[in-house]
């Protein structure tokens, strides 16, 4: 690629440097430091390595980047504008404002050329490893050779930018050690070494031997580069790519020493160009101390023009797209299965058998476990989806996320399936990443405790509508004597609430398979399975398959029903078992199932009526913290759930201990009927909560 | 110590191993595989080297004892149960099962001589980190030297036990990070190298050259050290300890290639023995193969009385007494604060002035970001609670949680501060391992988004009722331009239903500081403070600080009030406003601030009667997801929330894009009060969300 002079190498980056620096100063708000500091090496990689289309942010085979520093998000929308993405000036003069193309951090979805949004550090260099695990996979599956000819459509870098908080954060730890051991050789991780974080400098915390400690997960790393000399950057660029095609080859990482806002001569190699606006008087300083003398905004236009990646990526978006027609001339049914995989449809298959398949489940008479179930689920589905790639977070024998013929994918060897290690959060970010990287549906297993540890990734996938699914088992105090460090309590409440998030907590078999249907199905979001580890009896039948859809739904319904019995997952058996009690006493009841209250929110207000009749008074049990189901059964409603933390025990002692019984349910509900609970304790929120002793 | 003869040795880590076995299978749920790989090396360390007293678990000078393979808990009890704790063997016989002292994972405040609770991998170790930090920080408080006698009355080791699990955590590489970088010599990792996790062989998933790893951390490490070999084991126990006291000291990694369940003929190193019952044929195959001829739960007389350590112990803790009182002879003021400082009393001097200090801060009358009144609370707090032991996750500059004359701990330097780099995780678990050491009251800032990094730690914190505070800044759309990834929306209820967890969210700076007060003097739990980014008016005067202490009370009453409007924090403000347009409106209505809902749920039932009437319609706005509030408002109630993510904008102008105004909360009372939204709109919770366009 193109190999500028270096004083217009430098005056690229520059265009970088007064670009961020204008739009920070513009929006009073902003970090100006790091894309100040890392502008030579984003010339370097941006203008002579990447390989990428401006005019088509899409293009399957382009080169991935991440920001994982996201806060520079400066230096990315500079990027997009500079090479022709569809950011005018306009947007980065709204730099941080509403309904702008340049938000605070880069979000995928809002800006064209953003591959995943980042902020919260450490996950965009995960996000990355997803990425280039999906681009090895998929090169794996899909580039082939015919008559001597090979056919390679599937053949890409991914780049990642990162500072000091990426490497202090564990989930860098998390991922970087497991693509070291995958050699993901494919991956270039630039290491913005500046030295400085919030607190200042990083010597007062941070004294990691980074190459050290990156060797010692198996990577080639290029130390001590000088990250404001591009001669420098490029050749280590170039070793990064000449090793990656070699059998050994490993992911780099180089180190790139920088001085953090360099270019400004008051504030650079200070925190203080961290992360506030330079100040009008620091602007015109390093407007002068880089020569610069466009007006805000403007970038001359030679320089503009030598940035222009236009043409250069229409050429080279044009010649894939030759070798992909020679690919689907040879293998036209592997063409249009790449494209189907790249796009996200579903085969037509799946909806053609899923009746059938369904039918089969339903048949199936015998009490399960969930998380069995679910795994009857995959062992059907995965032929009809095979863009599904699982994995567990070293759980596969408990959470039953592995399926019949699915193959665990290494070093050297394809799979749909990973022992992603016990590294939950790296987990679900290498998921965000396969997705947003496009061509595999990744779901991912641990206990459903340490969704704890992926929140904030999980947060992500919701945030950027990216289809991920999380198997989540050993859903509650049925887990039994592992104890309260690994019983969930308040764990399906708190995921319930994360917005975009819809969250399954199945009853049965069917209810099960249905939980999984619609999450595959979901294009837009991510979902959540919880599922039991204890056996549970089957509850549903085979007409109730579009009810189950809708989230909540009657289960069992009586004539003139006093109450509403509301449940989800393993207590539903509860409810069901409660409802036949009261009847004997000549108390009506109508059981309703919540396998997803998130989907069930989504139904038409009059469906909702008639599932949760606001005359009715209503009694929830679910072995979870109680308060979110006040929203349903109101302030007056009684909740029969989990006040405190579990107990190491047999389930089955634990269940009578803390009062979460078909008994509590039925006094429950004759006290609301008879109405002495519902207009006495109802007074407080608290004194409706019922638990045992 | 005792020299054990080699066959002496063997036999007492058989002690451990068999009782493991035969309490497993009793359980017939557990973990046998790693009490029996790490049987020998617990036998060198708990026999040879540990000092501690059985007799009194808190005496504070012992030795601190972190199993972080907490799933292993099995060897620690019988190390328990030997060594002569009040744990008898009718315990072990009730490994796991309900009420008994041997829970399935080691947990603090239920067996005696266990530190911390464990189970959560990673995490243990980072306790570990905590409790080193705290030993070092008080060693430099409280030794002295006076008439050339050293009185060192704080000189302890730390010592952990580790698996792959906890290394492959990313929370491990965050804890071990910092350990090197402040020189924490007086930790010692053992590492347990068995190449077996779940999953099954490591090396599919996790192939770090670990040594190299840890010495890139700074770490003294002793690699390939045989873990079945007690000679060596023993070696490099005492090399960790000689080079500890070196003047360039630093933490020891020893690396103990072991094999998991070692003495299991037919299941030694595999995962088949790693959390399931070896089966009454392998546990005759065990016996037979270790020799041992004891009935099951039985230790022979000569086993058992090498294992005593009563005797030893009492006698070290005797000695130490005796430093103790000369310490106090030529100390008695310091000798008194250690004594107060280890039990956690608070000091009589700020119950006293208390009341003139909240006076003062009830006189200012300007308006204040909570975050920033949070810091003028610490700067008058912090003399009078010298125990604070304050940090941040890199951003002490924007939580504001450094105060006057604070000084920041570093490698050869005492403080009461900490930067803690960005390690979220890791800061909430040091901060437990310090407040289970004694002699500290952490408190560790970030951004509340980023509480999700830490989550599992601050859960970990309520389960074990330990004093920890959690300052999470920032805690709202009113962060502006950072956008989503940023803004907490659902963090504020789903912190609140962490059983035993009080999550404060003040409105203004007295309410800030009750809030520090009441989280400062709360004994048995942790704490959150939620506090905003964005400037705050003054609502409250001091004549309402005992109504704040209880979580939620009426700010602002009305004669006749016909509903209530319920809000916290950044939102009290708005309700305020709306009272008063109401008013004008000939509306009456009831303000409550409600900064701790989990206070206000362990009040009265009459004073939460009194504070929200069931019979008045309410109104809750706050800018978090709004379900959480159905709580309090019940399904008729209106709630003024936020069902989306955020969006990157200054705070002025997201509140009303997303609808959080003083017009919203008029319209919704008017609703409420004229009946036209109580009956219909509440037939769905979703509908009496109020939202923005």
């Amino acid at each position: 690629m193109n190999q500028p002079s270096p004083e217009h190498a430098r005056q690229m980056a520059n265009a970088i440097r007064m670009l961020a620096v204008d739009a920070v100063e513009q929006a009073k708000s902003g970090h100006p430091g790091a894309p100040m500091g890392m502008a030579d090496i984003a010339e370097v990689l941006w203008h002579r390595h990447l390989r990428h289309n401006p005019a088509n942010p899409r293009w399957p085979d382009r080169d991935r980047f991440v920001l994982s520093n996201g806060h520079g998000s400066m230096l990315l929308y500079a990027l997009l504008h500079l090479t022709g993405y569809d950011l005018p000036i306009a947007e980065l003069k709204a730099f941080r404002q509403l309904h702008s193309k340049t938000a605070g951090h880069p979000e995928v979805g809002v800006t064209p050329g953003v591959e995943t949004t980042t902020g919260p550090l450490g996950q965009g260099i995960t996000n990355a490893v997803g990425m280039a695990l999906a681009e090895k996979l998929l090169a794996a599956e899909f580039n082939r050779s015919a008559d001597g000819v090979d056919h390679t459509i599937v053949d890409h870098f991914t780049y990642a930018f990162a500072g000091d908080g990426c490497l202090m954060e564990g989930i860098s730890h998390e991922a970087c050690s497991l693509a070291g051991t995958l050699r993901l050789s494919k991956l270039v991780l630039l290491y913005d070494d500046n030295g400085i974080s919030i607190d200042g400098h990083v010597g007062g915390w941070f004294t990691d031997d980074t190459p050290k400690r990156f060797e010692a997960y198996g990577w080639h790393v290029i130390a001590a580069v000088d990250g404001h000399d591009p001669a420098a950057v490029d050749a280590s660029l170039h070793a990064a790519r000449a090793q990656a095609v070699r059998p050994d080859g490993r992911p780099t990482l180089i180190c790139c020493k920088t001085v953090i806002g360099m270019g400004s001569p008051g504030k650079a190699g200070t925190h203080d160009v961290h992360g506030a606006a330079l100040g009008a008087a620091e602007v015109a300083a390093t407007r002068a101390a880089l020569g610069w003398t466009a007006a805000p905004f403007d970038v001359p236009r030679d320089i503009a023009c030598a940035w222009d990646a236009r043409e250069r990526g229409a050429a080279a978006e044009r010649s894939w797209r030759m070798r992909f027609e020679a690919y689907r001339s040879a293998f036209p049914d592997a063409a249009d299965e790449f494209e189907r995989r790249i796009t996200g449809r579903l085969l037509p298959a799946l909806a053609d058998q899923l009746p059938s398949l369904l039918a089969a489940i339903a048949d199936r008479p015998q009490a399960l476990a969930t998380r069995k179930a679910s795994q009857n689920v995959l062992d059907v589905l995965a032929p009809l989806v095979p863009e599904l790639f699982g994995g567990s977070a070293d759980l596969t024998g408990s959470n039953l996320t592995n399926f019949q013929g699915c193959v665990t994918a290494g070093r050297d060897r394809w799979g749909n399936y990973l022992s992603y290690g016990v590294r939950e959060f790296g987990m679900a970010a290498i998921m965000n990443g396969m997705a947003l990287h496009g061509g595999y549906l990744p779901y991912g297993g641990t206990f459903l405790t340490f969704s704890d540890y992926s929140r904030n990734a999980i947060r992500m996938a919701a945030l950027m509508k990216i289809r991920v699914i999380h198997v989540f088992t050993h859903d509650s105090i049925g887990l039994g004597e592992d104890g309260p460090t690994h019983q969930s309590v308040e764990h399906i409440p708190s995921l319930r609430i994360i917005p975009g998030l819809d969250v399954w907590r199945p009853a049965d078999g069917l209810e099960t398979a249905v939980a999984w249907v619609s999450a595959i199905a979901r294009q837009d979001g991510p979902s959540v399975l919880c599922l039991s580890r204890q056996n549970l009896p089957r509850l549903t039948s085979i007409g109730q398959v579009s009810a189950i859809e809708r989230g909540g739904y009657v289960l069992s319904g009586m004539e003139g029903a006093q109450a509403v019995i509301l449940s989800t997952g393993s207590e539903l058996a509860l409810a069901m078992a409660a409802q036949a009690r009261l009847a004997c006493e000549g108390i009506a009841t109508q059981v309703v199932s919540m396998p997803c209250t998130n989907v069930f929110d989504r139904q038409s207000l009059a469906y909702q009526e008639e599932v949760l009749p606001l005359a009715l008074p209503a009694v929830a049990i679910e072995a979870a913290q109680p308060d979110f189901w006040h929203k349903y059964v109101g302030r007056g409603g009684l909740v029969i759930g989990m006040t405190r933390f579990g107990e190491s025990a047999p389930a089955q002692d634990l269940y009578p201990h803390f009062g979460i019984t078909t008994q509590r349910a039925v006094e429950a509900v004759r006290r609301l009927v008879h109405g002495t609970a519902y207009a006495e304790a109802a007074r407080s929120a608290e004194s409706v909560v019922l638990e045992g002793q």
